[in-house]
């Protein structure tokens, strides 16, 4: 199945269907004719494919169909928190629990329908455990590249979708380019983190917000960002919607690192148009793992949608990330993943140095559910202990005001 | 808020915003009237509150709004390990990760509309998580009742929005009465498993079955078992599109127990109407948490749906729990806890004995993702070790056929 690719920065364009990179080194996409779409031509259906006319594959069986179509709440008890009127795009109800199934539901079936090739990623999070279960619900073959020394809790999580598991020594972190390499040799299709396949079917997520929202539209839309890859297509979605007429002015797109591993943060402020690789000892632990990637291999291309949307990058602490997910769990009811609450964080700091207003709507996207790593019973809870027949008078007790 | 309540079994009606069981002693649930409704009726929104007509509170604010409007999916992967043409109603996709959402999405709202009343709940499991996620988001304060010794791992998911959790010393099986009691006698407000309104939720999930699939219709629908309350809500919505004309054979429900917690299996076995409690010498630990109820307080009820629908309840074992768990992983790319993987299990059992023929249409309701309980770092997995500069030449061994 041949794609129509083409370079966001140079414009230049590939008809193939497995090219990941333009010849000038920047990433590609999926060129789809949105010049014709209107609300009018989404399909009757829950989910991303609703969508189908701008999605470069035809709507696929299995668990890809249950991707997307995740509800967008508005929060009120975040307000105080973000300094702004909040709306939550919970990507958590997604099959794995993360945005990365609405890539997922697109590359795989896209792999599958053009060959014998085996499925592969290189993760060892979210996006491992989403193209694991996305291959399996088709019955193709799956490879997963993960570093050595992954922790049991993560193997155990991916590993329940029976893929290969490959433990790779060495440097991890130049396992992208390996893996365009092993998919251009090798009898199988690695869908790393901004295959253009995954970026079509992220943009759905940009449709959905626009679609829930309507007439409104959002101000300010918050990211987490790593790769770069969601972000690039959230930008494709509103670059999708604007040449469809259906945007008069884009959002500002707010993307939100971690402190310890920010390079999108650090070109973004220095004004450059392309970032700097971070080296290791630049970088540091989070409790964000799902983000802090010191060489986004989307990295440009976020930082030329945040240019062309008038956002921000920003990077925000482990200490902010807590205090962010407990107002998520607290004051709205939503558990996420560490790397998600980054949005009201970063959110906040930009409110508070002005670069949002309180009466703007903003939608945060957390990016990932907070079940899959919680539970290590390592968190200290306060509990009363009351005895059956004491309940009534001790309960009254505790109740008084 | 005063609610029209009834009772299924002898039809005795109440006008109380707070009552739960009928003087003859069975548990009651809110009428509506929906013999005026059709389809076209539903609101244009995703989510459950697209059936606002049909449910007793208006749509709320937060993350009510993010309940229900899980997908269903064709997965043919299934059909061999079930013996039918199985859909899968994934649950898991709610905010907190179980069709609890569905019940406190309702329940919690009106407790909040009806006064100042605390809420409460009986769980330590999904129905706590869910109900405490639910009451954070309207800023209301909540206790959970959870038994001595719940484990680290349960309280952790469950503090996390920051409840008052209280746990009892004494016959945690007896709290169910203790509660309603409570409720009578406090400012509280106990939202037990089939407290009517949770049951109203509830139906919103056959609605959506209905409205998916439609104009074909389900011929069976397969749901975990323990306390009857999400077997009663689906009743219902069986009972409302009747009602409306919009439903001409009911589907039959099959309820499915684990073996070590069966009462309702053994019931319906011996042609009872009234299941038995089971002594703790008639129960067993079984991998399967989320159910196991002994004495269920709407066994009854859950008996009468399954009889009025020609249906069936069985029983099935850790063993094939586990089995039918890692099918709906390998085999479909669901991740679901193992009380939902017995939906699978018990259809397989009912296929084999020739209750349900392979053409028939078997919807599986897996009520509960099962990111919550994985990640133990138990698990064993098996993976390839691999240096990177020698994984292409070792990924081409490992890939020929």
């Amino acid at each position: 199945m041949s794609l129509s690719l083409s370079c966001y920065r140079c414009g230049e364009r590939y008809d193939d269907g497995t090219r990941v990179r333009c010849d000038c080194g920047e990433p590609l996409w999926v060129d789809t004719e949105p010049t014709a779409f209107s609300w009018g031509d989404c399909r009757d259906r829950g989910g991303m494919w609703r969508y189908e006319a701008l999605l470069p594959v035809d709507r696929p069986e299995g668990v890809a169909r249950a991707a997307g179509g995740t509800p967008l709440v508005r929060s009120p008890g975040l307000d105080d928190a973000a300094g702004a009127r909040v709306f939550v795009k919970d990507e958590g109800e997604n099959p794995t629990g993360a945005y990365k199934d609405r890539g997922s539901a697109v590359a795989v079936p896209h792999t599958v329908a053009t060959g014998d090739d085996v499925v592969g990623t290189v993760s060892y999070g979210n996006m491992a455990i989403s193209t694991a279960a996305h291959a399996a619900s088709l019955d193709r073959e799956c490879v997963v590249f993960v570093p050595e020394r992954t922790s049991s809790v993560r193997l155990e999580l991916i590993a329940q979708y029976e893929p290969t598991i490959v433990q790779v020594a060495g440097d991890y972190g130049k396992l992208y380019g390996d893996a365009l390499d092993l998919s251009e040799h090798l009898p199988i299709d690695v869908l790393v983190s901004d295959a253009p396949t995954r970026i079509s079917g992220y943009k759905t997520a940009l449709f959905e917000i626009y679609e829930s929202l309507s007439p409104a539209a959002p101000d300010v839309i918050a990211l987490p960002v790593s790769s770069g890859g969601f972000a690039s297509g959230v930008w494709l979605g509103i670059r999708d919607l604007e040449r469809a007429g259906l945007i008069a002015e884009p959002p500002r797109l707010c993307l939100v690192q971690t402190a310890t591993a920010d390079p999108l943060t650090r070109a973004f402020e220095a004004g450059e148009t392309d970032p700097t690789p971070l080296s290791p000892d630049e970088t540091g632990d989070t409790i964000a793992h799902s983000i802090g990637n010191p060489d986004p291999p989307s990295g440009a291309r976020a930082l030329a949608a945040v240019r062309d949307t008038n956002g921000a990058v920003v990077s925000v602490t482990d200490d902010e990330i807590r205090t962010a997910q407990r107002r998520f769990a607290v004051d709205a009811g939503f558990c996420v993943e560490p790397a998600s609450a980054t949005t009201l964080a970063g959110v906040s700091r930009l409110a508070d140095r002005g670069d949002i207003a309180a009466d703007e709507s903003v939608v945060l996207v957390p990016t990932g559910t907070g079940f899959k790593e919680m539970g290590t019973g390592e968190a200290e809870v306060t509990t009363e202990t009351v005895r059956r027949d004491a309940l009534r008078d001790q309960l009254e007790s505790l109740l008084a005001p």
